[in-house]
């Protein structure tokens, strides 16, 4: 193993030290008045409360699964690898979520107390805490890549075990007389099914979180201020507690959660795609091939560094204006990505990646660079997307919603055509475009080189988005704790500036997660091919590992008739686009119920308890956040069962050509519903703030009476707010977690579906 | 050629002459009032003012796109009949258009005054009318086809040529020594282009009729109902003719347009697959060959004969109670599908068809219906999600349109598992799955016949669909004309039934055009084969034109790896799914821009003529009218020309793979996103229906105030608008003009798109 490699783990393991010197750091800022602590802790309380209880669900499919995994490991349909690595998988990824959580419901208060002392003291505190959250998303999805690899690579697969084979639980794990490239695609394909546990866990805390924030931020927002008329986050309203809780546990807990399970499974994914390519050359040696399966990591430690050097850049500037301060976020966040550019020169030096892999990593930052820039103009009201949607609200309600849906429509066409173009440069820079052996998969290696490199700097690009729901929470405390207004200025400044700097973060994020998901498209043969090669089934001519590793993806997908004519391949096509329809469906429901009992909660105490509205009586906080956790639980099962349970019957009836077309179709469907859904409700979300900073009459008439424009662009934002905080990032997860789900199911699909094929009589297009 | 196949030339003309009887018949009904020929008159002018407008500009796009195949023959990238035969398949489409148009505005006043004499003399009347559509609709259809069809086959192919071989403008029409199947490939293919002219006529009635009526739609709500607080119809509202104009040219004559298409083109897609099995199988006999081709059109024959035979008895009960004629109704459409299945069998007793073909035709009828009875679940007030929206609207419109959002999403799940499993049905009983020679062909001809099955009976279906507008108009003119409100009553029941028979039209309108499309989709290849062929080009081995035919459709996908891995498929795929959105936000936007003008017309008006709201002014109607005509045409444009545009550009960049992928994104996003919209709207409309018949408080409080409830009902119904009646529809034609694009411009796809794709760099996958 060249020595290289071990900046990786070490990286990994300066990321989680920075972590606690950064949560040390925050800690040790004023907590502020008693009022404020009693606040924060109110909403510490909610979240942490919920967030056990999330992981109680989590738990229990988590035991489901590995028994699962279990028994199939031991009935030889998996590998005894699988059951272990997705706890650790999703353990880690909990991990990450519960610290993020941790640092974000202690930082609110800090923030708010250093935020009355200035704005760059409440910058800090802010920033620092955000970055805890970078630090150990970073930090442990990479430590439990690198020890995987290590255990895999040194204790199963040591130089003893290839020449002799290895059984475990009367399993072949290592064929004898194993190569150094179908070594590495045994490693890297076990190592991928970890990601399985990241997905899952994401999925549950996106889902889960997404439906808790909403239901009472649209709760809170019904009654309190459309019917009571109190402003947003007033210490009267029942529903503000649970509110605040919300964005804690949708924004920084999903978020981080959604961006663990993107950045192992992009290096998971391009490691595999590595190993693919030297397996398939058949003329790359044992240094080369493993230099192909180490680079995405070495990469993504090189990344780690300069996130942590960029975020000490950011950290420096004591005294600066904001104007400075933001570009000092955006010289920390671009900086980093340039840095790496620089690191991949030195990588080309060292001979681990190609020219080519690194106009890869360029064509996938430029696709990301200008996705964000695409979503900023279509949801910022600098522009005339947004500003169009206010001036509809000028007709009503309804002129808002359809030109707010138009718009989220329009805003999916540019991102559409970046990352087609981002996909084929990628590809045909790696050199996917030739005909020598191997090309092909050489240029899914660059799709997944392009998800790595945006990915690679997640550390800083994270910390800048995770500390806008900080201040934003932050605001909150200071509203409650009644602070003087130019407190709660102060944070929405922080806010603000966190939206700008967080544009590009949105844009990386969706990029990666379609070209990750790509990759992992890719990884599925990968995957099955080995599986083939096990059971030497009746579906191929009889392949085994050894043969199966070296055949070519291309081989495998005519052998397999993968064709857009395969109608098994074209229904699941169909099905992939309903599923992110039906996901979209069911979240936005789930919402709406949770939502319901809200209401009727918020309702009750206002007529059970007069004394609220005149701040005589303390409302039941308590109990609203306890609904909106039984409505999370409740209703994040369904749909997040759904995104298991399809994949798996359709592979298993419609076979390999059903799974991957459900995964394209999901894929492509996915990308485009999730990308209108997040900036339609960016947009309608703007344009509101846009009338309340005093377009078409602001939020009250000359005479007093309340501005119906603005009623118009309320209710456009309500609903908005499940579209961009529920369902739109859910989809994001589920394009991944269903190319996952198929990955770790691949044995049972390709051991039983020939079955149930020739049953139905579906079986066989020869001609 | 067989004596049976000249039942189909033969129930064409009969069909056209039955239209003029059913046309005399309703003439002969009296017209009413004078106030009532009076508003007609109004009506009808403004609707021929706006159809003579739109083919005026139709006319233009005719023109530029004749020359442009003129000169493409010219230069021999495209064969001399296509330009001729485009041009019939839009002008019969547009007489078509005209013709229902012509019906429809005089029947309205005629129904209107046979309502107010009893509800079964309104029923015969709309029903009539309606009758006139349908057979004008599958008459001028089957007609254009089969003259087709004679002359290719008996002038152009005469047996002298296919011995000699034929040039014509020095293109190589007929090769020398042409089989019977390579033949029939060639008139086949020629023939598929007609079908370009029909769906380029539906796509800008569609989307031109469904702006004019929506933009005069919102408009006429939003200042009359809503400001002015004035009923819907009242003649008070200056924008009220352009209202019931809006009705005739979005929902009679757009969908006529519409159906044309489709009924076109899925005869001529399956002829084209028929050709295929024969050519690629081989050991058909020349007979069994023209069998394959002529089969669709003899059941489209049957079909039409079938359904003058259910018109017939549709119009026979006279005195039935309403219970009655909606079971005569249900008799005459699903009774004449069954009497299909009975012709069918008696064209197996000939050996024109197999068994297998039929089993496909029964799986398309009843995945019809299954999805007509979701639809009808998904949007009537009877069931639970519709009443679900309804009682959201008791929280407010956000609600409202959340929830209406998810079941939209929803109600797109059973659809696409129903059409998915009867694609592989159709194609499995048609013997798609087998391993003989040419059983893939088979398995797509299956496909398509199962399309061809569910459109045979259009006759009577599109009665049953055109008959309720006609209902919906006549009411307008009883309310504008002061006829007593039972008349209005009876319209409104007549057009209720019309809902419930039409649930079922829907279905199979859906199901078809799924089916059609990717029948489509096969034929492209067909079409891509035989130019290939012809020039002999670098791309494959330089086939010709008779070895083209020859090569089976699996061994073209092989070649021309149309596979899901192919960055250039998976990049059209992208791209298809970006253009359903994209689409969407089109139409929607011109629906808002349309709308706004028309609204502040209103007001104008309202404004300047203050006598209009006593009674004591007539508004000026003919104002709105010209609103409405002026933007639809210009807001038509942009997205049709966008359609025909995006796959000539896809395919010239990313090749036959990439127009696969932007085809087969396209038809599963824009199916799945179709369904929703168009659902989304029903139940939003119906929602608040059931509002207004009492449900939540009514329309007004028991104070006589208004129903909030009722008020966010009537936001839910106007952003339904523009989805159901602009959108949703304009996409169903979307996915099939696409199509039909890439098969008239697959020559020009084929020369070019090599030498650019070259140039870029992305030409050449081997390994």
């Amino acid at each position: 193993m060249p020595a290289i490699w071990w900046s990786a783990p070490l990286a990994a393991i300066l990321a989680i030290l920075m972590a606690m010197v950064f949560y040390k750091k925050m800690m040790a800022a004023s907590e502020g008045s008693e009022r404020m602590k009693e606040i924060a802790g109110y909403v510490r309380e909610g979240a942490m409360a919920y967030l056990w209880r999330q992981y109680k669900v989590v738990g229990f499919v988590f035991i489901a699964l590995f028994v699962l995994f279990s028994l199939l490991a031991l009935f030889h349909i998996q590998n005894p690898f699988v059951p272990v690595a997705f706890l650790t998988g999703g353990f880690f990824s909990g991990l990450c979520g519960y610290i993020g959580m941790k640092t974000a419901t202690r930082a609110s208060n800090r923030t708010a107390q250093a935020a009355s002392e200035g704005l760059n003291r409440g910058l800090q505190v802010a920033f620092r805490s955000g970055a805890v959250m970078g630090m150990v998303v970073v930090g442990f999805g990479l430590i439990d890549i690198c020890l995987w690899y290590l255990i895999l690579d040194k204790l199963v697969y040591t130089p003893v075990h290839m020449a002799e084979g290895l059984s475990f639980l009367g399993m072949d794990i290592v064929s004898q007389g194993c190569t150094e490239a179908e070594k590495l695609v045994h490693i890297t394909t076990t190592m991928l099914t970890f990601g399985m546990g990241a997905s899952t866990q994401a999925l549950f805390a996106r889902v889960g979180g997404g439906i808790y924030t909403k239901a009472a931020d649209v709760g809170a927002d019904l009654v309190g201020k459309v019917e009571a008329g109190i402003p947003e986050d007033d210490p009267r309203n029942p529903a503000t507690i649970a509110d605040n809780v919300g964005d804690n546990v949708g924004d920084v807990a999903g978020m981080g959660a959604d961006l663990y399970e993107s950045y192992c499974g992009s290096i998971l994914a391009t490691a595999a795609l590595g190993a693919a390519v030297a397996a398939q050359s058949g003329t790359f040696e044992a240094e080369q091939a493993t230099k192909l399966v180490l680079a995405p990591m070495i990469v993504a430690g090189f990344g780690t560094f300069l996130s942590i050097l960029g975020i000490g850049l950011v950290r420096c500037k004591e005294g600066a204006s904001q104007k400075q301060l933001l570009r000092s976020l955006l010289t920390g966040t671009l900086g980093s990505s340039i840095f790496v550019l620089i690191a991949l020169l030195f990588l080309i030096f060292l001979d681990f990646i190609s020219w080519g892999v690194f106009g890869a990593v360029v064509s996938g930052l430029v696709a990301g660079v200008i996705i964000g820039q695409a979503t900023e103009y279509y949801t910022s009201a600098e522009y005339k997307p947004t500003r169009g949607i206010a001036f509809q609200a000028q007709m009503g309600p309804a002129t808002t919603i359809i030109d707010g849906l138009a718009t989220g429509m329009y805003s999916a066409g540019l991102p559409v055509v970046t990352i087609v173009i981002g996909i084929l440069c990628a590809f045909g820079f790696a050199g996917g475009f030739g005909d020598q052996a191997g090309a092909f998969a050489q240029g899914l290696y660059g799709v997944g080189f392009a998800a790595v490199g945006m990915l690679s700097t997640l550390g800083i690009t994270l910390a800048t988005d995770a500390y806008g729901p900080i201040a934003d929470n932050a605001g909150g405390n200071a509203e409650m704790s009644g602070l003087p207004p130019e407190v709660r200025q102060r944070t929405d400044a922080l806010d603000s500036l966190g939206n700008t700097t967080a544009a590009t973060g949105k844009g990386f994020a969706i990029g990666s997660a379609a070209l990750t998901a790509l990759a992992l498209l890719a990884s599925f043969i990968e995957e099955a091919k080995i599986w083939i090669g096990k059971f030497d089934s009746g579906l191929g001519e009889g392949i085994n590992v050894a043969e199966a590793s070296k055949m070519s993806l291309l081989s495998f997908v005519d052998q397999y008739q993968l064709t857009i004519m395969n109608p098994l391949l074209l229904g699941g096509l169909f099905l992939g686009g309903m599923v992110a329809f039906l996901f979209c469906a069911m979240t936005m429901k789930a919402v709406g119920r949770a939502a319901g009992s809200m209401v009727e909660e918020v309702r009750r105490q206002f007529k059970d308890k007069p004394g609220i509205m005149e701040g005589k009586e303390t409302p039941d906080y308590a109990k609203c956040v306890a609904i909106s956790t039984a409505g999370a639980q409740r209703e994040m099962i369904l749909p997040s069962l759904l995104a298991i349970v399809i994949p798996v019957v359709t592979g298993l009836v419609l076979g390999i050509p059903g799974v991957m077309g459900l995964l394209a179709g999901g894929l492509a469907t996915g990308f485009v519903l999730a990308t209108m859904l997040n900036n339609a409700g960016g947009a309608w979300d703007n344009a509101k703030k846009y009338i309340e900073n005093g377009a078409h009459g602001g939020k009250k008439l000359p005479d007093g009476s309340k501005n119906p424009t603005h009623g118009a662009a309320v209710i456009g934002d309500t609903v908005g707010d499940p579209c961009k905080d529920t369902s739109g990032p859910a989809l994001n997860i589920l394009i991944k977690l269903m190319s996952m789900v198929c990955i770790v199911f691949a044995p049972v699909i390709i051991k039983f579906s020939p079955t149930i094929q020739q049953w139905l009589g579906i079986s066989g297009i020869l001609q």
